[in-house]
């Protein structure tokens, strides 16, 4: 891998500024506010930012990523797909016990529910992801889909996906900006309590986290090489035909890599 | 062109969703809040919405991808680079105004400057701004300025370029998201007052106008052509060494543009 070094320090400062909003969000939840619980009261609704930090952004995150980690390369690309699809899964069921949290607490309190910004965006991602995800796995897991048309799809599951993403993020952002304003009275949150500058803080970290994300899934060369380099190097066939088949996908590959190392994004066809 | 229609399509949408934008934002401040002045009241604050949907929004959005319009192909890069420089300059003189604006109100009102999130990422965004136009005129339009460094640079450009983009779009809806919650006092944001609804529509409309402004900027096919086209076309000279190196450049720019057509995005090195 080209750069090698320079992946990590973005991978681990991506891992770093992820586990770091956990822990601030935990903090948020159960120091600041009235912790967890399933009651229908606050320590409900707390439920909600909790989830949607470990789930739709940090899974999800790890999830777009989890491609460009060189040492998962030696595993097949299949495997690579149930990874991909499994945590986005995962941060789907997170995001909806998420959801759940939310309207029950504004069902228990006679909070009119889904009136705000936020809960628009929100739930426009929320039913985009899994539509993000069913086409996924139709598109790239069936192994009935004509390679073209997997070809043909790949930008834009690859351009829906970080779409979703960064909206999730922007929701994130928004639904900091509402509890704060709602949940802080005095001293209320224009008085920069502690708990305000916390939640502010955790504000950045995201965005910080969001933006490591896309640098690291939008460079190029970080790519996971094509299944072609795994399917020649273990190609120890003696039938003249396999090896000249061989041959044409190493010179094949080796111009591909040349030819995204100078011009940049290869996009794969999966 | 590859496409050209269907980048037509995108281009004329982005457009159109950016004017309706500009005119959601006009209603709001002129129909259901106190009108435009500079007194350092309410009216004075509805400039900070206007100029930031403009400048920071519309005209950063237009900025972004004007090297992609075709009929801008025939001019020349140089000048391409001076009108993207120009409207990001613009964008950025709109929004400090846009600043001034709401600094003004809070100090007539005695409301604290910069305590909430949005106005966080927002001085990030105000900072970053001209960081990127100042780093873009030096290496990109003083001609001292070697290619390689211009190269290598390049991906940063653009993904700094994109990144602040995404904060400001991030940072409007925050700014919404508060205004409603803070402005609308009886019927309050959570009763839907049509006022609510179409700041609410704005905010998704705006979310809407990045995402096309993204997906025209990040394909690779719709990319402007490398210069060298150009300087080939334009090649009249007789003399046999400069002839060799217009047939070099020639057939080196049509295995770009092959190359690009096939395996996705080119950085060009300006």
């Amino acid at each position: 891998m080209e750069n090698y070094k320079q992946f990590l320090i973005f991978f681990i400062l991506a891992l770093a500024v992820g586990f770091v909003s956990i822990v601030f969000v935990l903090t948020w939840v159960l120091y600041y506010r009235e912790g967890l619980g399933w009651d229908g009261g606050a320590a409900e609704f707390n439920w909600h930012p909790l989830l949607m930090v470990i789930g739709f952004i940090f899974l999800q995150g790890i999830a777009i990523v989890v491609y460009r980690l060189p040492w998962t390369w030696r595993c097949s690309k299949q495997m690579m797909k149930f990874i991909h699809a499994g945590l986005n899964v995962l941060a789907f069921i997170l995001a909806v016990i998420s959801v759940v949290a939310v309207f029950d607490f504004h069902n228990a309190k006679n909070i009119p529910n889904m009136y705000s910004l936020h809960s628009w965006v929100g739930l426009a991602a929320v039913i985009l992801y899994p539509t993000q995800i069913v086409m996924g796995i139709a598109v790239y897991l069936i192994p009935a889909t004509p390679v073209y048309v997997r070809a043909a799809l790949m930008p834009v599951h690859i351009y829906s996906g970080l779409f979703i993403f960064t909206s999730v993020i922007a929701t994130a952002l928004m639904g900091f900006t509402e509890k704060l304003i709602f949940g802080l009275k005095s001293p209320a949150y224009k008085e920069s309590p502690p708990e305000a500058i916390l939640v502010n803080v955790l504000g950045l970290l995201i965005a910080a986290f969001g933006g490591l994300v896309l640098w690291i899934a939008t460079r190029p060369s970080w790519k996971r090489p094509r299944e072609e380099i795994t399917q020649t190097v273990s190609n120890n066939s003696t039938n003249p035909e396999d090896t000249k088949t061989g041959t044409a996908l190493t010179t094949r590959t080796h111009l591909d890599l040349e030819t995204r190392r100078r011009n940049g994004k290869a996009e794969e066809s999966g």
